[in-house]
């Protein structure tokens, strides 16, 4: 599998291991409402030392990466869809939306962090199902978001996306 | 490696193949100032269409998840450690930081898109070194992000960073 570049990069594929497992309400995929689910993230004591999450409270968001572990591989687009299947949108490469069924499944998202109790998380407004699996979490920091004012996106996907989280 | 759990979920590991490599100047890690670093992501067409980014350019930024490539499996922390090696500031659990020696050294960083050129994309601020294998590509949509003003963080990881991208 190995390609070799030039200047040391790779090609490798690599095994991912989850360290942990998301326990939501939600067991089927539904596109919106996702801000008022409370879900739970049971990490592994066998992969994470009790003071992996340290400090973690001291941050209000999370940011989950995840894998989209229902979508089998030769589900995923390689190409453009509408987004959301509605064809009265343009169609939109696969990287230009965050559609699951994508190379490598790998979800990220963002959520609140309610409590924390050992590797226990409660969070708050986590759109992924019931048994997903956890690959890895991250505290939620402004420094490395863009400022808001510099971002620009579609106003019509914006307004496709309006009831996602409420 | 399955481990059935009750609701479907699953412990399997599996394998994630990269989509691209980036093409930085900065070739060894180096803590700060990434703001201003012009880095090419060149995407594999053998793993995907032309119109994988099509409608990419509607987006000014774009998340990017790849793998911390030149770190060995053997050196992800599973604990805590004090975040930038700086013994001044409290141990941090490795979930509580974006440190990259991390269980299945997973990067997720925003940058600016600056061009596209089929599947080559020209960004800034990105803050991968030459080589990194990218794993996956995402517009940056403000709907995902948690309402500035909620965000809470400490203020002294904030100032430890201060210098990260300018």
């Amino acid at each position: 599998m190995t390609q070799d570049l030039s200047g040391g990069a790779t090609t490798d594929s690599y095994r991912v291991h989850p360290i942990g497992v998301v326990r939501s309400p939600r067991t089927v995929p539904v596109h919106d409402h996702w801000g008022s689910v409370s879900a739970v993230l049971e990490l592994d004591a066998d992969r994470l030392q009790p003071d992996a999450v340290a400090g973690l409270d001291l941050f209000s968001h999370l940011e989950v990466i995840f894998h989209f572990h229902l979508v089998p591989e030769s589900d995923t687009v390689t190409g453009s869809v509408h987004p959301r299947g509605r064809e009265d949108l343009p169609r939109l490469g696969i990287l230009a939306q965050r559609l699951k069924e994508r190379p490598n499944r790998l979800g990220v998202s963002r959520c609140e962090l309610v409590g924390v109790d050992g590797l226990t998380l409660y969070v708050r407004g986590l759109d992924a199902l019931d048994g997903t699996p956890v690959l890895d979490v991250k505290p939620y920091q402004q420094i490395f978001q863009p400022p808001p004012e510099a971002v620009r996106e579609p106003t019509w996907l914006r307004a496709a996306m309006s009831a996602y989280y409420f």
